[in-house]
Protein backbone atom coordinates (compact mmCIF):
# COMPACT_ATOMS: atom_id res chain seq x y z
CA UNK A 1 0.00 0.00 0.00
CA UNK A 2 1.35 3.21 -0.96
CA UNK A 3 -0.92 6.22 -0.13
CA UNK A 4 0.94 8.52 -2.22
CA UNK A 5 0.29 6.96 -5.45
CA UNK A 6 -3.41 7.01 -5.33
CA UNK A 7 -4.76 9.33 -7.52
CA UNK A 8 -7.08 11.23 -4.34
CA UNK A 9 -3.25 12.30 -2.59
CA UNK A 10 -1.88 13.77 -6.11
CA UNK A 11 -5.04 15.56 -6.13
CA UNK A 12 -4.66 16.96 -2.63
CA UNK A 13 -1.05 17.90 -3.71
CA UNK A 14 -2.08 19.47 -6.35
CA UNK A 15 -4.39 21.53 -4.89
CA UNK A 16 -2.12 22.70 -2.27
CA UNK A 17 0.86 23.22 -4.80
CA UNK A 18 -1.59 25.45 -7.03
CA UNK A 19 -2.82 27.45 -3.61
CA UNK A 20 0.65 28.46 -2.66
CA UNK A 21 1.67 29.35 -5.98
CA UNK A 22 -1.58 31.66 -6.50
CA UNK A 23 -0.43 33.93 -3.13
CA UNK A 24 1.78 36.52 -2.95
CA UNK A 25 5.50 35.43 -2.75
CA UNK A 26 6.70 38.17 -0.76
CA UNK A 27 4.38 38.00 1.78
CA UNK A 28 5.70 36.49 5.28
CA UNK A 29 2.33 34.84 5.63
CA UNK A 30 2.71 32.72 2.46
CA UNK A 31 5.93 31.13 3.37
CA UNK A 32 4.74 30.31 6.47
CA UNK A 33 1.93 28.30 4.83
CA UNK A 34 4.57 26.79 2.32
CA UNK A 35 6.53 25.65 5.77
CA UNK A 36 3.71 24.18 7.06
CA UNK A 37 2.57 22.64 4.01
CA UNK A 38 5.91 21.20 2.94
CA UNK A 39 5.89 19.45 5.95
CA UNK A 40 4.65 16.29 5.49
CA UNK A 41 1.58 14.76 6.73
CA UNK A 42 -0.07 11.79 4.84
CA UNK A 43 -3.18 13.87 4.04
CA UNK A 44 -5.71 10.80 5.71
CA UNK A 45 -8.37 13.55 6.43
CA UNK A 46 -8.80 14.99 2.74
CA UNK A 47 -8.62 11.58 1.19
CA UNK A 48 -11.12 10.37 3.17
CA UNK A 49 -13.04 13.20 2.22
CA UNK A 50 -12.72 12.24 -1.35
CA UNK A 51 -13.21 8.82 -0.55
CA UNK A 52 -16.47 9.50 1.24
CA UNK A 53 -17.62 11.18 -1.35
CA UNK A 54 -16.87 8.45 -4.04
CA UNK A 55 -18.58 5.85 -1.74
CA UNK A 56 -22.09 8.17 -1.71
CA UNK A 57 -21.80 8.42 -5.39
CA UNK A 58 -19.50 11.82 -6.16
CA UNK A 59 -16.45 12.61 -7.93
CA UNK A 60 -13.60 12.82 -6.07
CA UNK A 61 -12.30 15.83 -8.49
CA UNK A 62 -15.31 17.88 -7.17
CA UNK A 63 -14.67 17.97 -3.55
CA UNK A 64 -11.11 18.72 -3.86
CA UNK A 65 -11.35 22.13 -2.55
CA UNK A 66 -13.09 20.89 0.63
CA UNK A 67 -10.39 17.79 1.43
CA UNK A 68 -7.96 20.99 0.74
CA UNK A 69 -10.22 23.17 3.34
CA UNK A 70 -9.69 19.70 6.29
CA UNK A 71 -6.09 19.44 5.51
CA UNK A 72 -5.81 23.70 6.64
CA UNK A 73 -7.83 23.31 9.39
CA UNK A 74 -6.06 20.43 11.14
CA UNK A 75 -2.54 22.42 9.92
CA UNK A 76 -4.10 25.66 12.15
CA UNK A 77 -4.89 23.52 14.91
CA UNK A 78 -1.24 21.99 14.59
CA UNK A 79 0.24 25.17 14.90
CA UNK A 80 -2.29 26.27 17.77
CA UNK A 81 -1.43 23.50 19.43
CA UNK A 82 2.46 23.53 19.38
CA UNK A 83 1.71 27.18 20.87
CA UNK A 84 0.12 25.99 23.36
CA UNK A 85 1.82 22.38 24.58
CA UNK A 86 5.11 24.03 23.62
CA UNK A 87 6.01 21.40 20.80
CA UNK A 88 9.04 22.65 19.23
CA UNK A 89 9.02 19.50 16.31
CA UNK A 90 5.91 18.67 14.42
CA UNK A 91 6.78 15.91 12.12
CA UNK A 92 10.42 15.66 12.18
CA UNK A 93 10.83 19.48 11.81
CA UNK A 94 10.61 22.65 14.12
CA UNK A 95 7.08 23.69 14.82
CA UNK A 96 5.94 26.86 13.21
CA UNK A 97 6.10 29.16 16.12
CA UNK A 98 9.83 27.98 16.50
CA UNK A 99 10.74 29.05 12.94
CA UNK A 100 8.32 32.50 12.73
CA UNK A 101 7.77 33.65 16.22
CA UNK A 102 5.07 33.02 18.78
CA UNK A 103 2.37 36.28 16.74
CA UNK A 104 3.33 35.28 13.10
CA UNK A 105 2.36 31.64 13.82
CA UNK A 106 -0.97 32.28 15.56
CA UNK A 107 -1.86 34.25 13.07
CA UNK A 108 -0.76 32.21 9.97
CA UNK A 109 -3.13 29.58 11.83
CA UNK A 110 -6.00 32.23 11.91
CA UNK A 111 -5.44 32.63 7.78
CA UNK A 112 -5.52 29.21 7.82
CA UNK A 113 -8.60 28.42 9.07
CA UNK A 114 -10.19 31.50 6.91
CA UNK A 115 -8.74 30.05 3.74
CA UNK A 116 -10.58 27.20 4.75
CA UNK A 117 -14.03 29.25 4.79
CA UNK A 118 -13.20 30.36 1.43
CA UNK A 119 -12.48 27.02 0.33
CA UNK A 120 -15.89 25.04 1.61
CA UNK A 121 -17.61 27.83 0.99
CA UNK A 122 -19.31 26.04 -2.70
CA UNK A 123 -20.60 23.19 -0.62
CA UNK A 124 -23.86 23.46 0.58
CA UNK A 125 -24.90 24.21 3.71
CA UNK A 126 -24.57 20.78 5.82
CA UNK A 127 -21.01 20.56 5.04
CA UNK A 128 -20.47 23.81 5.44
CA UNK A 129 -22.04 23.01 9.81
CA UNK A 130 -20.22 20.20 10.54
CA UNK A 131 -16.94 21.92 8.75
CA UNK A 132 -17.98 24.37 11.54
CA UNK A 133 -19.17 22.14 14.54
CA UNK A 134 -15.95 19.82 13.97
CA UNK A 135 -13.63 23.15 14.29
CA UNK A 136 -15.90 23.88 17.70
CA UNK A 137 -15.08 20.67 18.89
CA UNK A 138 -11.29 20.28 18.40
CA UNK A 139 -11.24 23.83 20.22
CA UNK A 140 -12.98 22.39 22.88
CA UNK A 141 -10.97 19.17 22.84
CA UNK A 142 -7.91 21.01 23.04
CA UNK A 143 -9.36 23.18 26.19
CA UNK A 144 -9.61 19.66 27.76
CA UNK A 145 -6.36 18.11 26.36
CA UNK A 146 -4.48 21.40 28.44
CA UNK A 147 -6.86 20.60 31.37
CA UNK A 148 -6.30 16.90 31.47
CA UNK A 149 -3.36 16.96 33.89
CA UNK A 150 -5.15 18.12 36.49
CA UNK A 151 -7.04 16.76 38.69
CA UNK A 152 -8.59 13.24 38.29
CA UNK A 153 -9.64 12.33 34.66
CA UNK A 154 -10.96 9.20 34.23
CA UNK A 155 -11.88 6.78 31.23
CA UNK A 156 -15.28 8.59 30.08
CA UNK A 157 -13.38 11.99 30.54
CA UNK A 158 -10.62 10.50 28.27
CA UNK A 159 -12.83 8.88 25.84
CA UNK A 160 -15.03 12.62 25.61
CA UNK A 161 -11.62 14.61 25.20
CA UNK A 162 -10.07 12.31 21.99
CA UNK A 163 -13.85 12.67 20.13
CA UNK A 164 -13.84 16.21 20.50
CA UNK A 165 -9.79 16.97 19.97
CA UNK A 166 -9.42 14.58 17.04
CA UNK A 167 -12.40 12.26 16.21
CA UNK A 168 -14.44 15.64 14.96
CA UNK A 169 -12.22 15.86 12.07
CA UNK A 170 -12.41 12.73 10.69
CA UNK A 171 -15.98 12.38 11.37
CA UNK A 172 -16.48 15.88 9.26
CA UNK A 173 -14.12 14.66 6.76
CA UNK A 174 -16.48 11.80 6.12
CA UNK A 175 -19.66 13.28 6.77
CA UNK A 176 -18.93 16.37 4.20
CA UNK A 177 -16.95 13.65 1.68
CA UNK A 178 -20.73 11.98 1.49
CA UNK A 179 -22.65 14.95 1.65
CA UNK A 180 -20.87 16.48 -1.46
CA UNK A 181 -21.19 13.17 -2.80
CA UNK A 182 -25.26 13.75 -2.58
CA UNK A 183 -26.05 11.58 0.51
CA UNK A 184 -28.33 12.30 2.62
CA UNK A 185 -28.71 12.88 6.06
CA UNK A 186 -28.95 9.07 6.84
CA UNK A 187 -25.93 8.23 4.83
CA UNK A 188 -24.35 11.24 5.60
CA UNK A 189 -24.48 10.43 9.55
CA UNK A 190 -23.28 6.74 8.98
CA UNK A 191 -19.81 8.28 6.97
CA UNK A 192 -19.89 10.77 10.43
CA UNK A 193 -19.41 7.82 12.67
CA UNK A 194 -17.60 5.98 10.76
CA UNK A 195 -14.75 8.76 10.73
CA UNK A 196 -16.04 9.16 14.57
CA UNK A 197 -14.52 5.37 15.05
CA UNK A 198 -11.40 6.01 12.97
CA UNK A 199 -10.40 9.02 15.01
CA UNK A 200 -10.85 7.46 18.15
CA UNK A 201 -8.94 4.58 17.27
CA UNK A 202 -6.17 6.57 15.35
CA UNK A 203 -5.93 8.99 18.77
CA UNK A 204 -5.58 5.75 21.44
CA UNK A 205 -2.84 4.30 18.89
CA UNK A 206 -0.49 7.69 19.01
CA UNK A 207 -1.55 7.73 22.64
CA UNK A 208 0.09 4.07 22.98
CA UNK A 209 2.92 5.01 21.38
CA UNK A 210 3.82 7.87 22.93
CA UNK A 211 3.27 6.07 26.29
CA UNK A 212 5.69 3.21 24.68
CA UNK A 213 8.24 6.08 24.06
CA UNK A 214 8.09 4.43 20.26
CA UNK A 215 7.29 7.54 18.65
CA UNK A 216 11.08 10.13 19.22
CA UNK A 217 10.27 12.42 16.43
CA UNK A 218 7.53 14.38 18.70
CA UNK A 219 9.03 15.76 21.50
CA UNK A 220 6.74 17.72 24.10
CA UNK A 221 7.28 19.99 26.97
CA UNK A 222 3.58 19.05 28.23
CA UNK A 223 1.79 15.53 28.92
CA UNK A 224 -1.50 14.99 28.85
CA UNK A 225 -3.78 12.30 30.88
CA UNK A 226 -3.83 9.08 28.19
CA UNK A 227 -5.83 6.01 28.44
CA UNK A 228 -3.36 3.71 28.82
CA UNK A 229 -1.89 5.44 31.70
CA UNK A 230 -5.41 5.92 33.08
CA UNK A 231 -5.73 1.42 33.14
CA UNK A 232 -2.05 2.04 34.88
CA UNK A 233 -3.56 2.79 38.05
CA UNK A 234 -5.87 -0.49 38.07
CA UNK A 235 -3.77 -2.53 36.21
CA UNK A 236 -0.46 -4.24 35.36
CA UNK A 237 2.02 -2.17 32.87
CA UNK A 238 1.35 -5.18 30.40
CA UNK A 239 -2.45 -5.26 30.75
CA UNK A 240 -2.92 -1.43 30.02
CA UNK A 241 -1.07 -2.02 26.66
CA UNK A 242 -2.96 -5.02 25.95
CA UNK A 243 -6.26 -3.50 27.11
CA UNK A 244 -5.53 -0.41 24.79
CA UNK A 245 -5.13 -2.60 22.11
CA UNK A 246 -8.09 -4.14 22.53
CA UNK A 247 -10.27 -0.66 22.40
CA UNK A 248 -8.12 0.16 19.05
CA UNK A 249 -9.26 -3.23 17.08
CA UNK A 250 -12.76 -2.45 18.44
CA UNK A 251 -13.05 0.97 17.39
CA UNK A 252 -11.66 -0.03 14.05
CA UNK A 253 -13.96 -3.35 13.70
CA UNK A 254 -16.85 -0.53 14.16
CA UNK A 255 -15.04 1.71 11.45
CA UNK A 256 -15.15 -1.32 9.17
CA UNK A 257 -18.60 -2.48 9.99
CA UNK A 258 -20.32 -0.09 8.73
CA UNK A 259 -17.99 0.63 4.96
CA UNK A 260 -19.46 -3.19 4.88
CA UNK A 261 -22.81 -1.09 4.60
CA UNK A 262 -21.90 0.26 1.71
CA UNK A 263 -21.76 -1.12 -2.02
CA UNK A 264 -18.16 -2.69 -2.05
CA UNK A 265 -15.63 -0.74 -4.64
CA UNK A 266 -12.24 0.36 -5.08
CA UNK A 267 -13.14 3.22 -3.15
CA UNK A 268 -14.85 0.92 -0.21
CA UNK A 269 -11.37 -0.40 -0.46
CA UNK A 270 -8.99 2.04 0.17
CA UNK A 271 -10.95 3.35 3.16
CA UNK A 272 -10.25 0.27 4.58
CA UNK A 273 -6.82 0.34 4.29
CA UNK A 274 -6.17 3.86 5.38
CA UNK A 275 -7.92 2.77 8.35
CA UNK A 276 -5.92 -0.59 9.38
CA UNK A 277 -2.69 1.76 7.87
CA UNK A 278 -3.41 4.65 10.45
CA UNK A 279 -4.47 2.50 13.09
CA UNK A 280 -3.97 -1.58 13.70
CA UNK A 281 -1.29 -1.76 11.23
CA UNK A 282 0.47 1.23 14.19
CA UNK A 283 0.55 -1.24 16.83
CA UNK A 284 3.63 -2.88 18.37
CA UNK B 1 -29.17 59.06 18.53
CA UNK B 2 -30.02 55.76 20.51
CA UNK B 3 -28.22 52.58 18.72
CA UNK B 4 -29.71 50.52 21.51
CA UNK B 5 -33.03 51.25 20.78
CA UNK B 6 -33.16 50.38 17.26
CA UNK B 7 -34.86 46.82 15.85
CA UNK B 8 -31.27 45.64 14.73
CA UNK B 9 -29.21 46.30 18.21
CA UNK B 10 -32.31 44.00 19.95
CA UNK B 11 -32.22 41.26 17.20
CA UNK B 12 -28.29 40.65 17.73
CA UNK B 13 -28.15 41.42 21.18
CA UNK B 14 -31.35 38.51 21.37
CA UNK B 15 -29.26 36.14 18.85
CA UNK B 16 -26.23 36.44 21.33
CA UNK B 17 -28.38 35.62 24.59
CA UNK B 18 -30.07 32.93 22.68
CA UNK B 19 -27.07 31.58 21.68
CA UNK B 20 -25.10 31.50 25.28
CA UNK B 21 -28.12 30.14 26.63
CA UNK B 22 -27.86 26.64 24.60
CA UNK B 23 -23.97 26.03 25.67
CA UNK B 24 -23.63 23.78 28.03
CA UNK B 25 -23.20 26.01 31.37
CA UNK B 26 -21.13 24.09 33.17
CA UNK B 27 -18.32 24.26 30.41
CA UNK B 28 -15.09 27.01 30.61
CA UNK B 29 -15.67 27.86 27.02
CA UNK B 30 -19.39 28.96 27.82
CA UNK B 31 -17.93 30.93 30.80
CA UNK B 32 -15.22 32.81 28.54
CA UNK B 33 -17.77 33.28 25.63
CA UNK B 34 -19.87 34.59 28.29
CA UNK B 35 -17.20 36.94 29.55
CA UNK B 36 -16.81 38.10 25.98
CA UNK B 37 -20.21 38.58 24.57
CA UNK B 38 -21.29 40.36 27.86
CA UNK B 39 -18.27 43.12 27.45
CA UNK B 40 -19.70 45.43 25.28
CA UNK B 41 -19.21 46.70 22.09
CA UNK B 42 -21.66 48.86 20.11
CA UNK B 43 -22.76 45.99 17.52
CA UNK B 44 -21.63 48.49 14.89
CA UNK B 45 -20.61 45.80 12.27
CA UNK B 46 -23.81 43.05 12.77
CA UNK B 47 -25.91 45.97 12.37
CA UNK B 48 -24.14 47.31 9.10
CA UNK B 49 -24.82 43.96 7.91
CA UNK B 50 -28.59 43.99 9.00
CA UNK B 51 -29.20 47.08 7.46
CA UNK B 52 -27.07 46.65 4.24
CA UNK B 53 -29.63 43.66 3.43
CA UNK B 54 -32.26 45.93 4.42
CA UNK B 55 -31.07 48.61 1.67
CA UNK B 56 -31.09 45.80 -0.88
CA UNK B 57 -34.49 44.24 -0.43
CA UNK B 58 -34.39 42.42 2.67
CA UNK B 59 -35.90 41.35 6.07
CA UNK B 60 -32.86 41.83 8.66
CA UNK B 61 -35.07 39.08 11.31
CA UNK B 62 -33.29 36.47 8.42
CA UNK B 63 -30.02 37.80 7.90
CA UNK B 64 -29.37 37.96 12.17
CA UNK B 65 -27.20 34.37 12.48
CA UNK B 66 -24.67 36.24 9.63
CA UNK B 67 -24.55 39.25 11.98
CA UNK B 68 -23.79 37.33 14.91
CA UNK B 69 -21.18 35.37 12.84
CA UNK B 70 -19.64 38.34 12.26
CA UNK B 71 -19.89 39.61 15.83
CA UNK B 72 -18.11 36.23 17.05
CA UNK B 73 -15.19 36.89 14.35
CA UNK B 74 -14.65 40.51 15.92
CA UNK B 75 -14.67 38.99 19.12
CA UNK B 76 -12.18 36.19 18.25
CA UNK B 77 -10.09 38.82 16.63
CA UNK B 78 -9.80 40.98 19.65
CA UNK B 79 -9.15 37.68 21.85
CA UNK B 80 -6.19 36.83 19.61
CA UNK B 81 -4.90 40.43 19.19
CA UNK B 82 -4.91 40.76 22.60
CA UNK B 83 -2.96 38.00 23.09
CA UNK B 84 -0.51 39.19 20.84
CA UNK B 85 -0.24 42.76 21.91
CA UNK B 86 -0.22 41.94 25.23
CA UNK B 87 -3.03 44.43 25.93
CA UNK B 88 -4.64 44.02 29.51
CA UNK B 89 -7.68 45.67 29.57
CA UNK B 90 -9.98 45.76 26.52
CA UNK B 91 -13.66 47.92 26.88
CA UNK B 92 -12.73 48.65 30.71
CA UNK B 93 -12.91 45.10 31.92
CA UNK B 94 -9.80 42.18 31.94
CA UNK B 95 -8.98 41.14 28.07
CA UNK B 96 -9.68 37.22 27.84
CA UNK B 97 -6.29 35.68 28.43
CA UNK B 98 -5.88 37.82 32.19
CA UNK B 99 -9.16 36.76 32.99
CA UNK B 100 -8.77 32.76 31.92
CA UNK B 101 -5.21 32.31 30.72
CA UNK B 102 -3.05 32.29 27.82
CA UNK B 103 -4.13 28.78 26.17
CA UNK B 104 -7.87 29.03 27.23
CA UNK B 105 -8.21 32.54 25.92
CA UNK B 106 -6.42 31.41 22.28
CA UNK B 107 -8.63 28.26 22.13
CA UNK B 108 -11.74 30.63 23.21
CA UNK B 109 -10.86 32.57 19.96
CA UNK B 110 -10.84 29.32 17.61
CA UNK B 111 -14.04 28.01 19.12
CA UNK B 112 -15.70 31.39 18.25
CA UNK B 113 -14.00 31.45 14.76
CA UNK B 114 -15.31 27.82 14.43
CA UNK B 115 -19.04 28.96 15.74
CA UNK B 116 -18.99 31.72 13.20
CA UNK B 117 -18.57 29.17 10.28
CA UNK B 118 -21.90 27.58 11.53
CA UNK B 119 -23.97 30.04 11.98
CA UNK B 120 -22.99 31.57 8.36
CA UNK B 121 -23.36 28.12 6.87
CA UNK B 122 -27.27 28.44 5.54
CA UNK B 123 -26.43 31.78 3.69
CA UNK B 124 -24.86 30.80 0.54
CA UNK B 125 -21.38 30.85 -1.02
CA UNK B 126 -21.21 34.58 -2.16
CA UNK B 127 -21.65 35.44 1.41
CA UNK B 128 -19.34 32.78 3.08
CA UNK B 129 -16.48 33.14 0.64
CA UNK B 130 -16.83 37.22 1.40
CA UNK B 131 -16.88 36.25 5.06
CA UNK B 132 -13.38 34.13 4.95
CA UNK B 133 -12.01 36.19 2.69
CA UNK B 134 -12.42 38.98 5.56
CA UNK B 135 -11.03 36.64 8.21
CA UNK B 136 -7.70 35.85 5.76
CA UNK B 137 -7.64 39.80 5.74
CA UNK B 138 -7.87 40.76 9.37
CA UNK B 139 -5.02 37.72 9.95
CA UNK B 140 -2.51 38.99 7.31
CA UNK B 141 -3.42 42.76 8.53
CA UNK B 142 -2.51 42.05 12.30
CA UNK B 143 0.81 40.53 11.06
CA UNK B 144 1.29 43.84 9.29
CA UNK B 145 0.37 45.75 12.41
CA UNK B 146 2.93 43.28 14.83
CA UNK B 147 5.31 44.41 12.42
CA UNK B 148 5.00 47.71 11.68
CA UNK B 149 7.11 48.91 14.08
CA UNK B 150 9.99 47.65 12.50
CA UNK B 151 12.23 50.05 9.95
CA UNK B 152 10.29 51.87 7.27
CA UNK B 153 6.58 51.93 7.25
CA UNK B 154 4.77 54.79 5.18
CA UNK B 155 1.05 56.07 4.16
CA UNK B 156 0.80 53.56 1.55
CA UNK B 157 1.55 50.67 4.21
CA UNK B 158 -0.79 51.90 6.79
CA UNK B 159 -3.77 52.31 4.32
CA UNK B 160 -2.34 48.74 3.06
CA UNK B 161 -2.50 47.90 6.81
CA UNK B 162 -6.00 49.10 8.16
CA UNK B 163 -7.70 47.92 5.10
CA UNK B 164 -6.64 44.36 5.33
CA UNK B 165 -6.85 44.53 9.73
CA UNK B 166 -9.50 46.59 10.13
CA UNK B 167 -12.01 47.60 6.97
CA UNK B 168 -12.11 44.06 5.80
CA UNK B 169 -14.61 43.06 8.26
CA UNK B 170 -16.59 46.34 7.52
CA UNK B 171 -16.97 45.54 4.24
CA UNK B 172 -17.75 42.33 4.33
CA UNK B 173 -20.44 42.85 6.74
CA UNK B 174 -21.81 45.58 4.35
CA UNK B 175 -21.11 43.25 1.25
CA UNK B 176 -22.73 39.83 2.93
CA UNK B 177 -25.61 42.08 3.93
CA UNK B 178 -26.54 42.74 0.59
CA UNK B 179 -25.94 39.59 -0.80
CA UNK B 180 -28.80 37.90 1.94
CA UNK B 181 -30.67 40.62 1.06
CA UNK B 182 -30.67 39.53 -2.77
CA UNK B 183 -28.26 41.73 -4.19
CA UNK B 184 -25.89 40.81 -7.08
CA UNK B 185 -22.23 40.76 -7.93
CA UNK B 186 -22.68 44.57 -8.84
CA UNK B 187 -24.78 46.06 -5.55
CA UNK B 188 -23.02 43.97 -3.33
CA UNK B 189 -19.77 45.28 -4.47
CA UNK B 190 -20.91 48.73 -3.87
CA UNK B 191 -21.77 47.88 -0.08
CA UNK B 192 -18.16 46.23 0.53
CA UNK B 193 -17.02 49.68 -0.74
CA UNK B 194 -19.00 51.47 0.92
CA UNK B 195 -18.05 49.25 4.16
CA UNK B 196 -14.35 49.40 3.13
CA UNK B 197 -14.72 53.31 3.30
CA UNK B 198 -16.11 53.57 6.79
CA UNK B 199 -13.58 50.89 8.57
CA UNK B 200 -11.03 52.48 7.26
CA UNK B 201 -12.10 56.01 8.66
CA UNK B 202 -13.08 54.09 11.81
CA UNK B 203 -9.41 52.79 11.88
CA UNK B 204 -7.57 56.22 11.23
CA UNK B 205 -9.79 57.74 14.09
CA UNK B 206 -8.75 55.39 16.75
CA UNK B 207 -5.37 55.81 15.50
CA UNK B 208 -5.74 59.51 16.18
CA UNK B 209 -7.50 59.03 19.27
CA UNK B 210 -4.85 56.91 20.57
CA UNK B 211 -2.35 59.72 18.77
CA UNK B 212 -3.79 62.29 21.14
CA UNK B 213 -3.96 60.49 24.05
CA UNK B 214 -7.93 60.90 24.50
CA UNK B 215 -8.44 56.70 24.41
CA UNK B 216 -7.83 55.69 28.30
CA UNK B 217 -9.83 52.63 28.71
CA UNK B 218 -7.58 50.86 26.47
CA UNK B 219 -3.90 50.47 28.04
CA UNK B 220 -1.61 48.50 25.67
CA UNK B 221 2.22 47.53 26.19
CA UNK B 222 2.62 47.71 22.73
CA UNK B 223 2.45 50.96 20.02
CA UNK B 224 2.09 50.41 16.11
CA UNK B 225 2.67 52.84 13.77
CA UNK B 226 0.02 55.06 12.93
CA UNK B 227 -0.94 57.97 10.16
CA UNK B 228 -0.43 61.11 12.43
CA UNK B 229 3.05 59.94 13.83
CA UNK B 230 3.66 59.34 9.35
CA UNK B 231 2.12 62.92 9.02
CA UNK B 232 4.58 63.90 12.09
CA UNK B 233 7.55 63.04 10.25
CA UNK B 234 7.40 65.96 7.46
CA UNK B 235 5.05 68.10 9.41
CA UNK B 236 3.97 69.85 13.09
CA UNK B 237 1.71 68.29 15.81
CA UNK B 238 -1.62 70.50 14.66
CA UNK B 239 -1.18 69.95 11.03
CA UNK B 240 -0.45 66.11 11.25
CA UNK B 241 -3.91 66.07 13.34
CA UNK B 242 -5.76 68.53 11.01
CA UNK B 243 -4.47 65.97 7.77
CA UNK B 244 -5.56 63.17 10.06
CA UNK B 245 -9.14 64.47 10.07
CA UNK B 246 -9.55 65.44 6.78
CA UNK B 247 -8.49 61.99 6.05
CA UNK B 248 -11.39 60.47 8.03
CA UNK B 249 -13.77 63.37 6.40
CA UNK B 250 -12.80 62.00 2.95
CA UNK B 251 -13.28 58.44 3.53
CA UNK B 252 -16.80 59.61 4.96
CA UNK B 253 -17.72 61.52 2.05
CA UNK B 254 -17.20 58.59 0.00
CA UNK B 255 -19.06 55.95 2.32
CA UNK B 256 -22.52 58.55 2.05
CA UNK B 257 -21.45 59.33 -1.80
CA UNK B 258 -22.26 55.25 -2.20
CA UNK B 259 -25.17 54.90 0.60
CA UNK B 260 -26.61 57.89 -1.56
CA UNK B 261 -27.01 55.51 -4.56
CA UNK B 262 -29.51 53.48 -3.14
CA UNK B 263 -33.20 54.78 -2.64
CA UNK B 264 -33.27 57.11 0.68
CA UNK B 265 -35.29 54.83 3.17
CA UNK B 266 -35.17 54.42 7.19
CA UNK B 267 -32.13 51.91 7.10
CA UNK B 268 -29.89 54.24 4.67
CA UNK B 269 -30.40 56.98 6.96
CA UNK B 270 -29.36 54.40 9.82
CA UNK B 271 -26.20 53.92 8.14
CA UNK B 272 -25.05 57.19 7.76
CA UNK B 273 -26.03 57.77 11.46
CA UNK B 274 -23.88 54.72 12.12
CA UNK B 275 -20.93 55.45 9.71
CA UNK B 276 -21.22 59.04 11.34
CA UNK B 277 -21.40 58.05 14.81
CA UNK B 278 -18.27 55.88 14.63
CA UNK B 279 -15.98 58.74 12.62
CA UNK B 280 -16.48 61.97 12.40
CA UNK B 281 -18.86 62.12 15.17
CA UNK B 282 -15.67 60.65 17.79
CA UNK B 283 -13.18 63.74 16.43
CA UNK B 284 -12.07 65.98 18.83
Amino acid sequence: MNIEQWGEHKLIMSAMSDMIESMDKSSQMTKMISHVCNSGGKKIRPIMLMLSSEICGGDSKKSVDAALAIELIHSASLIHDDLLDGGLIRRGIPSAHEKFGYAAAMLCGDFLISKSIELISPFGTNAIRDFGRAGMCMAEGETCDVKSVEGTFDEGNYYECIRKKTASLFAASASIGAYIGGADDEVAGKCRLYGEHVGTAYQIVDDLLEYMHVQDDKKSTHESMTLPQIYLKHMSHEDAVKRSIEEVEKQVRYANDILGTFDPCGSTDKLVQITNHITIDMLP
